[in-house]
């Protein structure tokens, strides 16, 4: 795996293996040895046990690995096949070829799509440290990865995983890019499609901030954790699936590229593209629905940013022969009335049975319809009455019945035998207005504190929305959670957080004295 | 020194503590327990032991901790004040507010002075991850600092260090960009300012991966590691010394910022000013001369860039009241005739004692009269004068042995009595040919595999330079190395590394058949 570099000297030690899980390969060396043998902290050396070489980074301790021994996490161990007394070869490594390019693109240059792959391969392949990758990151954020760059990009991602192979026709997609709360249109779309007699094998995620994401709502009816041939058996049969993408394994590298975006709170475009289209690529699709939100509290807040990525997605997509409709919707606001796991299902359920909230209801038909024209199962203009007519024909929760069925789950649920936690607070208007704003980011935050997403039953229920009138003392949203503790943590954090916002006509009163007064 | 973040909970823990050096504030949490608390590899927690809070980087593991353990290594325990069963409270910590900064600097927008400082700061305490660090350094590396923000940074490296405040003047000092092997002018410039009755108060760097830094080959002679009060005293009274700056602590974030740069390869300019003008006015220098070597084979390798960076130097020096001139000189061969610690003392006392390599000595008399005229003790253009009479007096060899002496080392020491390896290798010329090229990166490897710099003895020593005439079966230059393992070592690297190119009238025949051969 590595190269050696040659003007360097070899040196022997003994194992000790750790159990740390550290997501790149780490040994331990003796400070004082390793000084004597010219290696410093992160430095890249090469541990050779038989045939097997493992390039790894090194830390460096006084006390936890002696003279003479090599402490060796886990996850190397493994590549290398040792176990504790075991000898290895440890020598310098020369860098990585794929620092080469990084520093490439940070001079501005654009990278081969030959150079893209070797930098994604030796991601994967653990031979970058994370200062690599952070530094990766951060050039592809200031440099922006160009469509051809974007295209190689989303392939590299696409060959580091598994692949659906479904050799059936159309395959639909969708994918919201996130933020708002409740949006679980995924589980009214996908019986709707799978209803109409197309397959759409959805792979969905799991929240990272938010107080759900659809793998965990889904996670309330049934399992989600499947191989791929246990997804490919369920599609086959049912004509959809709603499961986790972390467990299929779609695009290995994401993995990677996720433990640094996330503490750099960084989301290069290209990455993100790439990250989504190579999943879509991977299940085969060929016509794909993209749900941009865009709004205040949303991940992105003006709708000229939405348009550019917009126009990105449908260009990257058709050089990797998907064809892309996106919609830029309104996504200042939370859609339906639940927020966390069991309290979308809730929703979800009644819009199913013809019922619950109608901006979930009519988000869905929207998409379901979009994707049903897409594919040219209908002309233009007839996708959303074709939608709503499976819907209402009671066969979209008929299909939702049988996905739930084979993934698992029990088909007889319904929206009161779900496991909604029992201890509540209301939280009350005290003054008469108008909904402003009912910020997305503070209703996750509270759902959370609530214990929501790993507590199913806990949430946010919300009791208003944008434009509604209240009067002083209506309820405008229950806290549900599970555990008494949690309620009071949630509750507590209210102290801080303000998610409603009401409008008043008068602000304030400037008085002849010169002071302003808030009403 | 942290900030909790509200909306989480806390949770309590009992203290293993590990003897690891990370460099960072790293704990290892129970990989279950942490998934329940919401916690994820690379997190940002804050452990609270009675009034001490420390924010620490989070690393899983299923073995090493169990459920209610914390693992703590060695330096947040310290800091943190705990022993091994302490309890201590965990609790989500907001990210620093540097990350918001370093994602202004990515879009492209100037940093405040407050900001850089609140950076610089936020790194010393160690509440920037190697990530965070790794994203600024790209940062500063694509989107250039510019001189204000570079002063910022020099004035934010000079804050997070000890000052000499030695209250004379003038007090001078010198620096050379690097890359040229056996360049040790500074050994020979002190003794000439110090003599010249100037105050000359210079701290040397140790080889990172050169055959030897200015510290390494003194340390031959002398100690070089003094606290700042022990410098002082030195030069108080000898006017001048050459001590190791990585233990005086003049510009702690440095360490910091070394362990990113090496890994990655970057020199962002800003950084590498602050840098080196930071240490520089951190001793309270008033005239500085810099030596930027430039060529084939040198740190930098052509004239408009060395200019360009001259340039930033003198303007940024001069916004920080120094007053800075720079030499652009030739780096494209190594100076002197010694390549390693004990080897290079030779060259400089052979200098001192008016003997010994031109090319030495004719650079270090330049850099002095520079330094005489610059600060005005002599007019301009009789500053090289002024040194050479220094020299040629012996006053300047008088000055070292004091020196020497006040740093521990044995004034009467000579370069026949220096403990120069006694495993040699003559590498012969296989043909006859002019000297072309002396490659400063070659010969450093192949000093360094026999052994320098830690073996003082060891190195490389050039029987040619540039344009030398030479016949076959000259002697080229020896490999001089402590160990005859590591003499074996260097001479096998010689396989693969060709550091002296022959320059031949002939280069080749095309011959009436059609092939060309070499001759």
């Amino acid at each position: 795996m590595g190269v050696c570099d040659m003007a360097e000297r070899e040196y022997r030690c003994k194992v000790k293996v750790f159990d740390v899980t550290t997501g790149q390969n780490i040994v331990l060396l003796n400070k004082e040895q390793a000084v004597e043998e010219d290696i410093y902290i992160s430095d890249r050396v090469i541990i050779k046990h038989g045939d097997v070489e493992v390039t790894c980074i090194v830390d460096l301790s006084n006390v936890l690995v002696k003279n003479d021994e090599i402490g060796v996490f886990q996850e190397s161990a493994e590549k290398l096949g040792v176990k504790p007394g075991d000898e290895v070869i440890i020598c310098h490594a020369q860098h990585p070829v794929s620092v080469d390019y990084i520093k490439k693109k940070m001079d501005g240059k654009e990278l081969t799509a030959e150079e893209i792959n070797t930098i994604i391969k030796e991601a994967v392949e653990n031979r970058l440290s994370d200062v690599e990758l952070a530094s990766l990151m951060t050039t592809m954020y200031i440099r922006e990865l160009s469509i051809d760059e974007t295209v190689a990009l989303t392939n590299a991602v696409v060959a580091t995983g598994s692949q659906l192979n479904l050799n059936r026709h159309p395959i639909l997609d969708k994918h919201c890019s996130g933020g708002v709360a409740g949006n679980r249109t995924t589980m009214v779309v996908v019986p709707i499609i799978a209803a109409a007699g197309l397959y759409i094998p959805k792979t969905s995620s799991r929240s990272i901030t938010s107080a759900s994401g659809t793998a965990d709502t889904m996670e309330v009816l049934a399992n989600v954790q499947f191989g791929i041939d246990e997804m490919k058996e369920i599609v086959y049969k049912h004509h959809g699936c709603i499961v986790w993408g972390g467990a299929i394994n779609l695009a290995t590298v994401d993995d990677k590229l996720i433990k640094i975006r996330h503490p750099l709170r960084l989301d290069p475009k290209g990455v993100l593209l790439a990250s989504i289209l190579g999943k879509k690529k991977s299940v085969g699709a060929e016509y794909v629905v993209i749900d941009i939100p865009v709004g205040r509290g949303s991940k992105i807040e003006n709708v000229e940013d939405a348009k550019a990525l917009a126009k990105d997605f449908i260009n990257v997509g058709s050089r990797l022969g998907m064809h892309i409709e996106c919609f830029i919707s309104d996504g200042s606001d939370p859609i339906g009335e639940g927020i966390g796991p069991a309290l979308e299902c809730a929703d979800v359920l009644k819009v199913l049975q013809n019922d619950g909230p109608t901006d979930l209801r009519d988000k869905s038909l929207q998409i379901a319809g979009e994707l049903l024209e897409l594919c040219g199962k209908v002309p233009k203009g007839a996708g959303f009455d074709m939608a709503a007519d499976i819907l209402r024909s009671g066969k979209a929760f008929e299909k939702m019945k049988g996905i739930i069925e084979a993934q698992g789950g029990d088909p007889k649920i319904t929206p009161e035998t779900l496991p909604i936690g029992t201890k509540r607070h209301e939280v009350i208007a005290d003054k008469d207005g108008r909904v402003q704003h009912v910020d997305n980011r503070l209703i996750n935050k509270i759902a959370r504190a609530a214990g929501a997403p790993k507590d199913h039953g806990s949430g946010v229920l919300l009791h208003c929305e944008h434009g509604d009138k209240v009067t002083k003392g209506d309820i405008l949203f229950e806290i549900i959670a599970e555990h008494e503790s949690k309620l009071e943590f949630a509750v507590k954090s209210l102290e801080t957080m303000n998610p409603i916002e009401l409008e008043r006509v008068i602000i304030g009163k400037f008085a002849g004295n010169g002071y302003f007064s808030k009403y």
